[in-house]
């Protein structure tokens, strides 16, 4: 016979390389904590409804409690012949409180135990994922504040566009975080239902009392269907879908720090905490955190894809595909924590180059908009604007010349509707400034949204 | 000079197939109406603002809806020369209503105009996808209603684990559906927000009137960061996204309906409509329509990953890479909307074995755990419990005797608190319906649970 | 009774939407003529053999080559109704050349036809992955050739690290593209196998001659087992993970033409036939087809990802899924092709600008490694030798002063081994032409290299 | 100053976390004895040719063995202060030899050694990669032999289509992993190229001799190209994609086994060694090892999809993102090796069920075809036999009677050619034997694809 718990009907030992391969508690002790405030709820309810006496519960809830302290202390080593977190646990309990320990799973299975200690594993730290985003926010409007307007060009296609402000692009990140933020607290919603009582696939025969055992733990629901409680997985998915759009977000945010930090660009330096040399070039201060973030994205959109794959196809209920859930969360978890945590350390730090993001404004053609918009306001037809413009503009890249630099006849030669009032709209904090439409760059216009986004943030709490 | 509209600056013409690589006219014309839609309400706009006349105003109107029309008629011809559905609108405008067309592309970019198109494309199709899902929810209320006392094996692991109600199962996809019914709800959230006005990236120095336009459209808010407006693709992802978790729902049914099918299940029969036969082997009735929309899986997993590599690292703001969006998003709506509406018929259609399910509940030691359940009332631990029933188990399948044939002596052998009472507790609809526990398969379970269900339903109205 | 050919059986009819949703023929059309090849080489077997007549299999031959000068002309129109290719090829036939058409099915199944025409298809091509592979690989040594001498700074973490050629970087290219080159080779060995004969999954009792159609199709080996010829799509997703891997070049490359092209780096310049310009902002010189190449990364990698879910579990032998294989293999091969010939086309129209290219490498303390290593070669140790040149640097980023100008007696008061001719060590020319280790950036090395690799594409013949 | 070795011109510390965040030791450790193989080869090479003194060379190739057999006696204990491998490996070597350990890092950069470091790693696996798939091949044979005759049900859409036999079955899955094999094979070619001597990204301008490192190292060939060298991570996505592909083939195979391992098709029995119990159903005995493997597909294809999205679009030369690429390739080889290893020894302790596989060819229609292909051989154009077929099977499945069982009148009646002869032919016996095209499932040529199969491992030696 087998010496594992389970093994009642076995007749032969597996060997080792083979347990270990099919183990999980290298990893699922992550959740040990979930495991212990799981079972002493579910103790407390055996005791409650009678299934066990008060007695038996409490000498339950005891030794779970002290299992629970020596964990805080780091005293527990797990065997991997015991599998998983589960059956670890199980066998210290016994060994802290003898046989009375095997009636701790009566009206419970392993599968709904670890869907129980997966999703409050999961609800414990979306908080924590909320937080670094509040925090993050935080930062971008404190540096989007100073730079108000600090004027820089705004780009499409990596090309000058029109100027803008770097305090309006900032803005531009809180708006993603806010939508990832929205995102997270959905995805509270299917993290936080509890599947304690599905029993093994399909309920069980003792009368317990699934709600009291939810309110335990903090659930704001519970499963409404049994086979759905031990298979589901959309909340993991779910979290990995939010984290894979938040990384993508990150790496976007993460390029540009990058790039601006060019010797090129030089629009900004990043503080030696989030940079780093180089073994055999000295001058180097390489934005390396930046990179890993970015690097970053590609494992956790290999994560998602990895949890999708898995759950495809799979019939009801468990299977033990499903042990490969855990690994993905929990990696994506830490990643997405500090990834976020690295942004707001870097935002913090960093110096910018206001006159050289301000420089690069005035004799790039970016202002081109300004004389089409010019010109329409004066009734030419847009179409027939832009391809005045255009063609001024390419005069003035063969002569070098920016269109503010050009003589008022050569301009009127283009076209006789431009007048001396054309040069003040063609400065770079003119254009910012007249782009008042909600939205728009102009400085007002983003100190109004500062002051509209910290309200969103102070209603947090 | 180019004849592209925007070729001012240009000296040399582009080899055709070079043009046919870059333009995306051969689908972004399926965003045709949403894109006459925005260019209408834009076009209202802009006379109310004083911006261009009221004649023009309504000029320009009457021409958009003249093509419309044209477009509902299937009259309108499309050219790769024109490059995209904006530009190839455009030109049909100038056609029909002479230069004063060109007064449209006033104080917006086709930056924003793609971003308002798309976003309305999605926002107008996503009712849609929460219409099917209600359908097909509600015809699996139907089947379970029908089938709430039709036992059968429940499965993990796909061995037989313990009876479970066909009802019981057809609730769990319920479940599933409720939940990609609630992510496709969250969805329409930033889906509908409108990004006009944002012009090319940094707003416009018109006096327009974003809110007028949103609501003109349907839109529940504005985007507050033109920047964000114009290259955000949350929305896009967040619906590849819960495709790719519903496509997964999808494929554990379709694995279960094929498997089902199966000359050695054989729970169940497919309708001839969703069906096919064989070139070669006539006597085959193939599960076609479940495996299509299993393998559909992969695509829909994939365009997710291909949205999100795409635009993982892109500097703000647009970039030419977003044109991938559209493909992607635009395949897997019509993936989901017909993979959903599928299962719906197929399982309208579906014959379902009854005497076959049940019978396999009858000598497979499924109900293992009632007597693992019935010893622990009678005070055994659980795990001493588990493992009297293991060894039973072996004795009865090395003797082919289900332990509800055993003879009352032969148990209590093996646990002397067995006693004459064990016989109806073995029995499959004894299991079923001593599962009452809040989501256990029980028959009264099943049937609150479909009341509670078909209230859902009806709240959507 | 179904007016399907494969409806003997069936009693009912299906709806239209639900056949269009099984039916494959709006894309396996793209297979036409490879089916039509399979097919004459079949008929021309059974024949030879003796399963039909001489007769017969001339009639069959005749007819189906007159369909592939009908199908060359333009002039078939498939139905949908008829589902797939194989279907309506036969439909074709039939109308053509009577009842003797169904004899043209003998000894096959569409399981070995369409396995048959898709590894045709993908053979078929591949050569020309190949031919435009070369042709890039081609182009990147007369650039190479130009610019072997052509100093500008090399990169890592996108900081300024140590001068090489434009040359050089050219050739790491060249490198890549020799790897896919390979990777494709070696593909066609796994495409290059005939699964015809192997009939629905199990052979046939016929008595065909698989190596005789085998070689009428200029494959090179056949399927030694039934099953596998029909449910193998390894060939194809060779194919996919090669794209994938030739698509991350492409996007590195990708990102450097883009980020060259901006204001900021100023290092090249893209014809007019590979650029665009912007609706609203027309000094806008947009690098949209490297950006466009860049976002098809994404599709590319969602098809992989695609193909490898679909198969994923597939029990053999074949199985609907796979029906999914074909839309993105035929996509990808188009995104391939273009892609690649799109990055020749910008290569052989690019301007480089030479003198700032150079410029970059004179004020940036790129040079410091050659500091580092004069020390080390007057038997400082390294990581002592680093740390000096550490303490220069920061004097210099301070003074804003680059190495090549700091004082002789400053320098000496840092380290007592520099001598005079340091300067010359620290000048970009010096650096670059220093590294003469194989593989290094020095002038000699690359012309050595181009010579090198001209040797390689020549022997392609 | 910080205390990092490259911190030269740094003037801040990190904090701690962040530091961890950058740090890769906790991961790249797994190198420690090639980085030592790499530093001794190199160490040798530069005493060889003079760059160091011989006996300075003979003091760090001294210093660096008696680390490796410290390593080995698993006596080192690394830093996470120290970053990375090469940083705490040079750290151990300064505490052992003092200040000549500086001199190791001559001529070479952490950018050319960590790509030494990772291609030796991975060149190092693949030849026990090939192993593995070499025994696994091996146990197909042996158990194909024993059941070369085992007749089964041959399965399209898992609906029964023709009698297989189990042996022949068995072989599909050979074939699979030849190709497997083959891809692993190829993958060395890419692996097996050194980049040491490319440095930091330019080469060096110390007289190295990177052919002599190269041979020291068993490396087949060196880069010719230094910037390839340094930013070439193909080898490992060609490792992630046969590693995917590999995965694939082996998800089908369990499937299988699980599927075959049901109450309800009972054609094998999985080992005790291989299956696991239930916690709560005793009777269960679950292909756990089969559903992990399967389930492990997932986490194949996510490591892919995570490293080529990592190296999407990265400018050249290396850049720390890369720094992701290791933990997929570890994490990947384990799962390969491990994977095959149990499917190795699945297949050696499987029970089979001849009597079940052979009883369900009896009574399914399955021999269908072989009326159909009967009809043909009789001058029926095959697709009027096919229709003639299928309405004798409708008639055979309404009155419950296999074809084999029915009268000859009532064939005849559907079909005049029909004679005594059909009963043979209908037996699953002959179905099989008949199947004698190359690659069919009759006996006979099972046992020769066997025999050539045997030649194919032998040659392997």
């Amino acid at each position: 016979m087998s010496d594992k718990l389970w093994g009642g009907r076995f007749t032969a030992k597996a060997a080792e390389w083979v347990d270990e391969f099919g183990a999980s508690i290298h990893f699922d002790q992550k959740m040990a904590s979930e495991d212990l405030e799981g079972s002493i709820a579910h103790a407390k309810m055996l005791g409650k409804q009678g299934i066990i006496s008060n007695e038996e519960s409490k000498e339950i809830v005891n030794g779970l409690t002290a299992l629970y302290e020596e964990l805080e202390a780091g005293k527990i080593v797990f065997d991997v012949k015991n599998e998983d977190i589960h059956m670890n646990m199980e066998s210290l309990l016994t060994e802290k409180i003898g046989p009375v320990a095997g009636k701790l799973h009566t009206a419970r299975s392993r599968n709904d135990q670890v869907a129980t200690d997966f999703h409050l594993w999961v609800k414990h730290r979306l908080p924590h994922v909320l937080e670094v985003l509040t925090e993050l926010q935080a930062e971008l409007l404190v540096l989007a504040d100073e730079h108000a307007d600090t004027v820089m060009s705004g780009y499409t296609h990596l090309q000058h566009a029109q100027p803008i402000t770097y305090g309006h692009y900032l803005l531009a990140y809180f708006e993603m975080f806010q939508r990832d933020y929205e995102r997270f607290e959905f995805n509270q919603k299917h993290a936080s239902i509890s599947p304690l009582g599905a029993a093994a696939l399909a309920g069980t025969t003792f009368p317990i009392d699934r709600e009291f055992v939810a309110d335990e733990l903090g659930f704001d629901a519970i499963y409404h269907n049994s086979l759905d409680a031990v298979s589901d997985r959309d909340f993991a998915l779910e979290f990995l879908s939010n984290a894979s759009i938040l990384m993508m977000h990150l790496s976007r945010m993460a390029e540009e720090l990058i790039l601006w930090s060019t010797y090129e660009f030089n629009y900004i330096e990043l503080s030696d905490d989030f940079s780093t040399g180089s073994s055999i070039m000295p001058q180097k201060k390489n934005a390396d955190f930046a990179e890993l973030v970015r690097g970053k994205t590609g494992r956790t959109y290999g994560s998602l894809m990895s949890l999708l794959t898995t759950m495809k196809s799979l019939p009801l209920a468990y299977n033990k595909d499903m042990q490969e859930d855990k690994e993905q969360v929990f990696d994506i978890m830490d990643t997405v924590l500090a990834s976020v945590k690295v942004f707001t350390g870097m935002l913090n730090g960093l110096t910018v180059h206001k006159e050289r993001m301000l420089a690069t404004t005035q004799d790039d053609f970016s202002n081109a908009t300004e004389l089409a918009d010019y010109l329409a306001t004066k009734g030419v037809p847009f179409r027939e604007a832009h391809a005045i413009v255009g063609q001024l503009v390419l005069i003035g890249i063969q002569s070098k010349t920016p269109l503010q630099k050009m003589n008022l006849s050569d301009l009127q030669a283009a076209a006789p509707q431009i007048e001396e009032d054309i040069y003040d709209k063609l400065a770079s904090e003119t254009a910012v400034n007249r782009r008042t439409s909600i939205g728009g760059t102009a400085v007002e216009n983003v100190k109004k949204e500062i002051l509209r986004n910290q309200k969103i943030l102070e209603a947090r709490g």
